[in-house]
């Protein structure tokens, strides 16, 4: 399927490290792909430091050797990297999704799910921006749009609907 | 530096397995980046099937998940994978390069430096288009812009000097 919206709607999924950020966005993805959307992704490398390159030793050989960008492609597989400073957005207008889900990056400004699993990680709630949805290991005292993370079948259909009413398609 | 040029100038690099290509396309790029040019490069995952991806586990869910443009960033580098059939050419665009170094794609109808190791690979030069240049590691009947592939510093300056004239900076 083709893009069906020009521009495509940015959610981000923030929370404290093993807070699930990562199978909660494994499951919107699954979940908004299987009806129909054309979904990226976007995460921080979490280990500290560059991402690993692929092991492909030759595109290795030309990052070395100066080359700023490299691209390796093979089998359907497309892969780029860069060492310049570039505006990541670009690259999924290129490829033309519906929905990008940013993993991580808590600072950034779009509409954000966040992730708590304990106690300590509420705070998190009043520090952050553009809140429009919690999914939670522990019960909260807010009620609007809180949904705890084993209730898989109902945050993927509300984060469905949002999406809906957001493309309108 | 800034890219000095509005289009980027592409520019092959072709030859049989182990003719040499991986370590031409350094040299090259090494030498045009030392001499000011910001240089891309591409080239075909040479080992069979998709390139591998990099060892961070959560962009690999995020594909296994659905998401059909994955991007990883970190420390400077951003990684871009995506299963979608797109132009890799704008992903250049979007850098912002002087020179593309395609590395392979013998049939691809850029202009071609071509590598030559042994006798029966000398047929490549009456097959392939647009050969700008020939790469031999044996002594060849041909004498313009053929270099013998030890001699870096002759190859080298010698695409400079095609660059400059081609970029006309």
């Amino acid at each position: 399927m083709s893009s069906l919206s020009a521009k495509p709607l940015i959610l981000q999924i923030v929370g404290y490290q093993n807070s699930g950020k990562t199978t909660i966005a494994e499951k919107i993805i699954r979940h908004l792909t299987e009806v129909g959307y054309k979904v990226g992704s976007f995460k921080h490398h979490g280990h500290g430091g560059q991402p690993q390159l692929p092991h492909d030793k030759d595109s290795t050989r030309h990052l070395q050797a100066g080359s700023v960008a490299v691209g390796v492609a093979g089998d359907g597989m497309f892969l780029f990297h860069t060492k310049e400073e570039v505006n990541w957005f670009e690259f999924y207008q290129i490829v033309g999704v519906d929905i990008i889900i940013i993993e991580g990056y808590k600072q950034k400004h779009y509409n954000k799910i966040v992730c708590i699993r304990r106690e300590e990680e509420v705070e998190l709630l009043k520090q952050l921006s553009n809140i429009i949805a919690v999914f939670s290991w522990i019960p909260l005292p807010y009620q609007e749009n809180v949904f705890p993370v084993d209730d898989i079948g109902s945050y993927c259909n509300w984060v469905t609907e949002y999406v809906r009413r957001k493309l309108n398609v």
